[in-house]
């Protein structure tokens, strides 16, 4: 699929040590193993789909945006991941970065890719200041401690918690960043495709407390139930799994509902639709 | 001082919460606790002065850069002192940040300010994109996993360490990063400027070295002696401390002497050499 191949040679460019310079061998490893092999790439995939919706005029740039945000996203799994919070012993199917590389290349690396994100930007930055501007912007609201993922895994460690802000920041953040970096990337206004982000991360948030509840580790790729055990909110406690269920498809048709004019509605509308099928199979088929 | 209430003005401005919008109550604080009060603030105060002695057509932009500066300083402080690094208990004569306020959100300050640095830029270059690309850039570079000092700290995890490479990354890339940086604020050619950052960085580095092998921890406000407990490399270690101390001279004499010709070169030199007779203070006082 070309989406995929556009993600990964992005990402293995943005990886890419400059000539004449030496990363430690061993935070290079940890690098690579935070970012490869990837799992969906749900987040870049959603980008350029918005971007070749609104016409991709720059692919370097939104090719730039994709990496960034992938990258922000396997830097907050490596941290999600260390014994300070989930404590997790897997993740996509193989050992969690701090089991494989320990926790110090395991904070490091995690680092590490927030600044790389950053730095993609830039250097798609040196023929769109402009654009990398506003995309660094959007990037770092949407990861930092105000509305972004840190504020949204901040939220645990309060006495009380408002669910819907943790949601909106922990899972809707990186969405709501995915829809809103495609615009960007083409020099598009990015108001109207937050309701899309938004939307998208809540069907994902409600899927992935379904999918936490219904399937095993080894389905998973990840440690199952922890939402329970850490006495996490989810959709499932508050609404049980046929609830839920209903919720996720009302979320999917309003998120396609939400779309705003552009030249490739219709194609991107097909897309959320058939990603919506998937996401509706794991209740489907953990139930029988 | 002026530059001083320039960068806890700038600093200040990073910090506040835009309108609106609610940083979770316990990692607002630890941000705070990570920032202020802050220690001598050297590399923004570099920063500032190499941006004044390039004219400073912008000072909104070699603000905005101090505090980005100083806020990727403040995050390596609050990670490096993690119970996987350093497990130090105070910092700046307070708690270390995991200590008064626990690892995860000592873990997601770090990130935040992180992230918050690259916005910083980025909402500066609002007015200045060119220049807020390359700060970004330069930023970026000295910080991350190849030359920044997420390597320099990731060095101390391989079985093999080169010296030089090390002190480059772990202290030296912040240095080099302020000088390149105050130029880059005022649209000056950061190339000549890298001399001057690595000088001023290996001269904190082998002071730094001199007050933790002479000092004791009421004096300098955090956990003392760390170097020889975590059998780090130190320049007292390889050369006694009246060669690191001779050496400390040397260093000084060649960082004054590769400061590039510009409108303010000569009240430069004669702040780089205030600096520099206040860090000779540090081992004549020791000696008694």
């Amino acid at each position: 699929m070309q989406l995929e191949s556009r993600i990964e040679s992005a990402l293995t460019r943005a990886l890419a040590p400059p000539t004449n310079a030496v990363t430690p061998p061993l935070l290079r490893s940890a690098l690579t193993h935070a970012v490869f092999p990837g799992g969906a790439r749900i987040r870049p995939t959603i980008l350029l789909s918005v971007a070749l919706a609104c016409g991709d005029d720059r692919p370097e740039v939104s090719d730039a945006a994709a990496a960034a945000l992938e990258l922000i996203h396997c830097a907050s799994l490596a941290h999600d991941d260390l014994p300070a919070f989930d404590n997790a012993d897997l993740r996509r199917g193989k050992p969690s970065l701090h089991r494989a590389h320990g926790e110090p290349l395991a904070i490091l690396a995690g680092d590490s890719l927030i600044v790389l994100a950053f730095e993609t930007l830039a250097a798609a930055g040196e023929l769109a200041p402009d654009r990398a501007v506003k995309l660094i912007t959007a990037l770092g609201r949407r990861t930092g401690a105000v509305q972004g993922i840190c504020a949204g895994q901040a939220w645990e460690s309060e006495p009380a918690v408002d669910l819907q802000a943790y949601h909106l920041a922990k899972t809707g953040a990186l969405f709501i960043a995915a829809t809103q970096m495609g615009a960007l990337s083409t020099g598009a206004d990015p108001d109207p495709w937050e309701d899309l982000g938004r939307l998208i991360g809540e069907a994902f948030q409600v899927a992935d407390d379904l999918k936490d509840a219904l399937l095993s580790s080894e389905a998973t790729g990840k440690t199952s139930g922890r939402d329970a055990v850490l006495h996490r909110p989810s959709a499932v406690q508050s609404m049980g799994v046929v609830g839920a269920t209903k919720h996720l498809q009302d979320i999917l048709s309003g998120a396609i509902a939400s779309i705003p004019s552009c030249p490739g509605e219709a194609k991107l509308a097909q897309m959320v639709q058939a990603h919506a099928r998937r996401i509706m199979d794991i209740p489907a088929a953990a139930r029988g």
